[in-house]
């Protein structure tokens, strides 16, 4: 692999968007060799990897904004030319009628839609066979398993994934790449298979904040076949310059009562972190948000089960055998949820997305965990959600960054997370917080060949 | 009582809307004698009609496009100046701190709040007072009563009501006045005490399709905090001329399986006013629409019950004695419903909306019944909600009109529905209808002095 050096690093497989967007202006034949580079570089580790559930056939370059851009697709989002299984048997070789709405509005920004990966089944519990890239033999997180780890190991600088509990957030802090939610509604799910339309939300992937900016102001919108969509204020991120950061913030630490569950290198890189940034002009204090940490468990089960139960009866009763356990009994339990409970918790969801406005308005943002450390050991599990829940359940926008490593060498994040439809100001505060914590967590050893 | 002279009938208390406004124009002394006069009316005949649980204290004229018109409001609506008692005797002599959405509305247009209307208990099944102008032994239809008969008596010429299965339409077509429901999420329903948050739609009462059409075209709107809101399509009527009548349009007839259940004077009338569109030049065809027909009580029965358990779950622990077996029979059966029914309800509710677009798309409108008959004897059964529950449950905007009497000598009428947001297009094809039917029901006879 003959990569041209870059500003940023070694070689372009370490790259970020807009670095690349930068690279590419006037040099096509730069574009046309970094594609080729990254489709090389997936067939040389995806034997090792396996975060893909297709690779493209070509990379051709089209016109736009992103030309030269190669975008890894979660396989639970609609791809017209390429298979989309759901991470599920059923819909082995599938191949829709259209793209997903996402998908279309990349190919129309120029972007290369560079194959699909792996997803756990349907974005629900049963994993996939991808591997952390920093060591294969723990769990990259789920359920955007291969997005992530496709970003982490240098394939592409940008993959979109999606979150119902904490399918963007987790796999990036497991990854140790940036990982954004955005506030629910801000980008259409047309064409992604549902999980729980009152949670589901599409993601991204990418090396640096100003990256996944770049992703959502191009990709926020809405549509009329997406009922729950509400479009974003719109922002613009310049190519040349990046965002313009939010210098020394006022941020709110939520802790939660889980916090002295989470394992001590997370806490120390935590406090690492939160101690660099208040050197830095931050103002830090405290928030409790108690009655967050304890009622939303119920609503978000009430709520995810229900409406999975809906989505997937039929299916799971129609392929018993190419149906986990886990679907199964998400259904199962589903089907017990009554409805005033279900519309307690939708009521609770709207109530807690404002309150939470209310409670942290004296705030740019709020800091807390993405994860309680380190991926976990092994491939059966890929992780908790309780720190990611919380504020998918109330459609907050959330990032995270990799700001260390724990015991066994994996990456640690910080999650950072911020009012209702705040996107734009919640990524220029993170933008200050990754130039003031300058931690760079390099190539994976685990994929070091 | 000394009503000046108008255009359209003997006096002022059988006047129209627009008729009044024309009147008022540069005659402010017409105005406050015409409020008075009302006031007068009202106060005569409130002992035996029982329409109100509050009368105005003043008449006071305000600026703006509605000034002098008296609107009364159907007291699930909160006014700031008012007693709303929610038809409940747990409300009774509350008054709530701020103006419904569409009260605030209708003061700033320069509308003068006329005092509120009988409602059944919350607007469920539980009756009020009210009785039928037309024949005091005879229900006014539900829930609302009262402004459905303060029309039909000629006390104001515009009232406020609201709908979640049939409680503008029906008590419309038992009163003999014009009575709209227009698009779901047309107007806010901020300060409107909730019954089935999918369901509930605000509507009016008055003597024209002109003057339903000029309300809807001034108080359609949307909040931030009514999240079921949609904005409609803005259209503008003319005081002086009106809507302009959509001529000879193609209207599609729609009886459901249930016509011949319907009182033979219904069916009477029905084909006679269809055989007076025809000869007058609109294209008619039948059509069937039996899925709609069979599947959409069970789909009503899951929404309404579950979201009205939510509602009134802790009202009818804490108020047993207040509280009517109606609203405790709905909230048990409410807390039965499985969320997954109540999600495939939803769905089935979207996807109907939809689909009766397409169904219809060559028709201007659908013509069907309003109810099965002209209002049941007695006061204790407001009457059946089979021929608007449909509608309502898609959401679609529907118009009725009286057209003749039954066996009893008491209204009878003909409902008009269109698609999703087609209000403006139906109140035109509406407007024609009006003119070809020329039909003039008169002053309830049960209430000649």
């Amino acid at each position: 692999m003959t990569d041209p050096t870059t500003e940023r690093g070694a070689s372009t497989s370490d790259a970020g968007m807009l670095e690349l967007l930068r690279l590419f202006r006037g040099h096509e034949a730069a574009a046309d060799r970094y594609a080729a580079a990254c489709l090389e570089r997936a067939k040389a580790i995806e034997p090792l990897l396996k975060a893909f559930e297709y690779l493209p056939v070509d990379t051709a370059r089209r016109p736009g904004p992103l030309s030269g851009i190669p975008v890894a697709i979660k396989d639970i989002i609609a791809t017209s030319d390429m298979p989309t299984t759901n991470g599920s048997p059923v819909y082995k070789d599938y191949v829709p009628d259209a793209d997903a709405w996402v998908v279309e509005r990349l190919r129309n920004l120029g972007a290369t839609i560079f194959g699909k990966t792996v997803s756990t089944e349907f974005a629900w519990r049963h994993p996939g066979p991808t591997v952390n890239p920093w060591n294969v033999n723990h769990t990259p997180g789920g359920s955007s398993s291969g997005s992530a780890a496709a970003v982490a190991a240098g394939i592409v600088p940008l993959a979109l994934g999606t979150q119902t509990l904490g399918s963007v957030i987790r796999p990036a802090a497991f990854n140790g790449v940036v990982g954004l939610k955005p506030s629910f509604g801000a980008i259409p799910r047309i064409g992604v298979h549902p999980l729980s339309p009152s949670l589901d939300h599409v993601g991204f992937f990418a090396r640096c904040v100003d990256d996944v900016a770049l992703a959502l102001s191009l990709l926020a919108g809405s549509s009329d076949r997406d009922p729950h969509g509400r479009p974003l204020p719109g922002f613009h991120v310049d190519v040349d310059k990046g965002l313009d950061p939010l210098k020394a913030p006022r941020l709110g630490i939520v802790r939660f009562e889980k916090w002295s569950r989470a394992e001590p290198e997370q806490q120390k890189a935590f406090e690492a972190a939160t101690g660099k940034l208040r050197d830095a002009g931050a103002v830090l204090e405290e928030l409790e948000l108690s009655e967050l940490d304890h009622t939303n468990w119920k609503a978000i089960n009430a709520i995810l089960a229900s409406e999975a139960a809906v989505i997937f009866t039929d299916l799971v009763a129609r392929y018993p055998d190419r149906s986990s356990d886990h679907l199964k009994s998400l259904v199962e339990s589903g089907k017990l949820v009554p409805a005033t409970d279900y519309l307690a918790a939708k009521a609770l969801q709207e109530q807690w997305r404002s309150a939470l406005g209310a409670e942290i308005s004296g705030y740019d943002a709020i800091l807390t965990l993405p994860a309680f450390g380190e991926a976990p050991l092994g491939l059966h599990y890929t992780g908790d959600a309780e720190y990611c829940a919380p504020w998918t359940l109330l459609g907050v926008p959330a990032v995270t960054l990799p700001v260390g490593f724990g015991k066994g060498s994996l990456p640690l994040g910080l999650q950072i997370v911020a009012p209702y439809r705040s996107d734009h100001r919640l990524l220029q505060t993170a933008k200050w917080i990754e130039a003031v914590l300058e931690f760079e967590p390099g190539r994976p050893k685990g994929l070091q060949s």
